[in-house]
């Protein structure tokens, strides 16, 4: 498969039939053992923190070993198609953020209709909140449709049973590598020493549970049950070649929000039942990773090992750029049709959506970063 | 100290100059010292999850051993003016939750003046958010006050600076002592099989970063700075003499909230620099803690050892019994005045905000949740 070539070289933690989890390097269609190749122990652990804890200069020296012994014809690696793949990493705090102006408006439109669609804030600051860090999950595993909750027309008394508005998000998400101190705020120039990677990311949404609960404390339940992240994190060095300036801000920012860095060049595309419904490019977002990282800690907030926050939906401004069914079925009031002729406006029992994403590799290539993938079932 | 006898027991983490962190039980003031009272390696770690994990069944089986050995004249017990306390466990997923009717009631009226002050969904299901879990600090911790993005007046500009309207929240948090698989919610009726016992908890605030951020997503900065929590956690069956029936609910809930445990009648005291400020009573919540765990996880959510739960600021109908200084000060509007003659809205630098709370214990005596205190200093 192409896009894990040597420019590539993502993080993960698999296990091959009676042993136990460990680090691994996907090259190709194999998969390198970490703790083998390079004879530490870090790797033999069955999350990626360790390692990510170490740091920035840990994490070059070991990208060129790695290179060196796939070089070699000592390489111990297994076939892809041999491994499970899990949970790359322990998840710490979990946020979500909102970044794409695109969705904001959308939302707002749909959610509140009649009201200006950006809040006064939104141009401000990244909004973002808090999500469920025990209900992060690696891709492939089934999400069950969520109870609780919801009005079945606006007018309707709240009943309980299952969600009838099931949605995904797709996201790019952003893995912590080492912590910060309480009090000490992190600025947009430390992303490159804190931050070890990028992953895709599936905010599953139940759109019902959500738009019932949200005012005044935000999404709780209609996000909670399940977050799907993509198992290959990829460093930041492998996407030295898609960083790109960032958009225009306009108001511009507080200084403590002022971000050199840019943002990256990621193509996405996301797929329902292997019927592409959306290629929305990270390039649209308002707001930067980086300067997602300075506002979560300007309050002082520390961050840790395995802390990981997520972009909010990437949408662009035309219909086939958007990320979340929310806004491509316009609020379930414009049913779209697939390539084998059925219709959606939210997520039937069965339904699969697959989120891939690709970028400019360092050779000159295209990079992957893998693909998360669930499918929804009955409960 | 009155309050820490038989009936009371409470669970710690505790370290002795030039020693490692370990579990232990208050007696008076004293703590024992359980890894060596036990021989149980369990309580020689670091924090009190791994005893968690076990379960119900375990943690009634050490509470009679626990009382056995401090019967007996052997207990290797530590003064506790000796010891330093930790934070007492590894949190997983903090949720806060918005369960007194009256502060939300005032809270509304507050920060959505012309409005209804409680929102729609607020008698029909028990509103909360999740908090970030990896700046929650043990009592005792000082308080760096957050900078941020707030607006000075209503109709200014968003400004970046230290945040001027700095508050407390009294509240009574729930941990979650075993786990529960993704996909299958709790009910009520499981609270005493999950939950391993309770602490007392300072949400600490700030009110103009939480005012200008917190639409349409809900609190975030404005609350991730800090969350203080008692250094002892009172077991469950401590508790079984303050357990009183639920108040009436009107709407009646739907049936995945019926709790037939009722709730727990403590008595919380606030002080701030020693002066008392406020009464709440827990009796007063509109919600249980049984329905918000069963609502935290109708969706399907999992709870793992270590998460914990927030009741929400505890305010009464009086305004004695007022567990934040956005309703002492009715948003600042009413400057009130300390029994040392100062005057507060807000918190200012230095001021020591101490909460503590008492209960009915099963020998008829009252039982100490302890406490927790913090102070607010400039940064």
């Amino acid at each position: 498969m192409t896009g894990y070539g040597l420019a590539n070289l993502p993080y993960g933690v698999f296990s091959t039939p009676g042993t136990s989890r460990r680090c691994g390097v996907r090259f190709g269609d194999q998969v390198l053992d970490l703790a083998l190749a390079l004879s530490d122990p870090v790797f033999a652990q069955p999350s990626l923190n360790a390692f990510m804890a170490q740091g920035r200069p840990a994490w070059t020296r070991v990208r060129s070993q790695v290179a060196e012994v796939l070089r070699s014809d000592l390489a111990p690696l297994h076939d892809l198609s041999a491994v499970s793949l899990h949970l790359p990493f322990e998840v710490g705090d979990y946020v979500d953020f909102y970044a794409s102006e695109y969705h904001a408006s959308n939302v707002g439109k749909i959610f509140r209709p009649g009201a200006q669609p950006l809040t006064p804030n939104w141009k401000h600051l990244p909004i973002g909140y808090h999500g469920r860090a025990g209900t992060v999950i690696v891709s492939g595993t089934d999400i069950k449709r969520p109870h609780g909750q919801r009005k079945l027309t606006p007018d309707a008394a709240p009943t309980y049973g299952p969600s009838v508005r099931m949605d995904f998000e797709a996201e790019i998400g952003f893995v912590i590598g080492t912590g910060s101190e309480l009090g000490s705020p992190l600025t947009a120039a430390d992303f490159e020493e804190h931050v070890f990677g990028v992953c895709l990311v599936n905010d599953w949404s139940s759109r019902d549970l959500q738009s019932w609960e949200y005012v005044p404390l935000g999404p709780f339940l209609g996000k909670s049950f399940a977050t799907s992240v993509s198992p290959w994190i990829v460093p930041l060095p492998a996407l030295s070649a898609a960083r790109i300036p960032a958009p225009a801000q306009d108001p511009e920012p507080l200084a403590y929000l002022k971000d050199a860095s840019g943002t990256f060049d990621l193509a996405l595309e996301i797929s329902l039942n292997g019927h592409v419904i959306g290629t929305p490019s990270f390039t649209s977002m308002y707001w930067t990773p980086a300067q997602m990282l300075a506002h979560m800690t300007v309050n002082g907030a520390s961050v840790r090992t395995g802390d990981f926050y997520a972009s909010g939906t990437v949408s662009g401004g035309t219909t086939d750029q958007l990320g979340c069914l929310l806004e491509l079925s316009w609020g379930g009031a414009r049913p779209f049709t697939l390539a084998d002729g059925t219709t959606r406006t939210f997520l039937e029992d069965g339904d699969q959506i697959t989120i891939s994403a690709t970028a400019p590799a360092t050779d000159g290539t295209r990079l992957s970063l893998g693909e998360v993938k669930g499918r929804l079932v009955s409960s």
